[in-house]
């Protein structure tokens, strides 16, 4: 078995963390600055993770909200959180539980085009503006 | 304007309640006990929403969560939360913020149908059910 790759998320990737969670940027982003929050130990669903450690989790998706909505100008954010156990894990599902943030626009084409449109990972200076903004 | 329907929710459409929200099936089902949970204040993001509410809130997905998987041996569920205040309040977008709880199982077409073939609000029976089991 491939070790979990949410289990050793490289330092250089997260842009903000707690006691609890990373926040880092989705490597197959289907908008621009698509986050994803993820607990640091491995819970597959949300059922399993300890009320302390998801209160975190929350509150921190509140911050990113807040933030992603007055520093990015973001107008609109989907919150997802899929818990999928019967898809094969793989390189589009892990089974360490992660939330989504989605950014939102006016008549964007997220699903109607399945963010084709729209992937590719954020550059490196756009990973540095995450940081300094977000962190 | 219209009345905010999520700021008056009958009682006979509550499954489960909490000090601060209200769990109940969504009137536009896209899988079979789509639910919905319901702060009881009008909040329009997650980011307005006070901590103290928010825990309360995530608890009661959790709590929800869990039950559904025991319970209703339901094998997946997706989690959402649609912030996109740019879209217009009307049938399919109330600013009142509201999380969906929506079963998945394997190859369903929860998505790919858009859900169409499994629309249709729950019947008494069902909804008693729910009460019965979720509650």
């Amino acid at each position: 078995m491939k070790p979990c790759t949410f289990c050793k998320i490289p330092k250089e990737e997260v842009i903000f963390e707690t006691k609890h969670c990373y926040v880092l940027p989705d490597k197959y982003p289907i908008s621009r600055y698509h986050l994803l929050v993820v607990p640091k130990k491995h819970y597959a669903g949300i059922a399993e993770i300890p009320d302390k450690e998801l209160f975190d989790i929350i509150k921190t998706i509140k911050k990113m909200e807040k933030k992603m909505i007055e520093k990015l100008k973001v107008n609109g954010i989907d919150l997802r959180q899929n818990y999928r156990p019967f898809v094969p894990e793989g390189k589009l599902r892990k089974s360490h539980i992660h939330f989504h943030l989605i950014p939102r626009g006016f008549e964007d084409l997220v699903y109607k085009t399945q963010g084709k449109a729209k992937r590719g990972e954020l550059s490196e200076k756009e990973l540095r503006r995450l940081k300094e903004v977000l962190g």
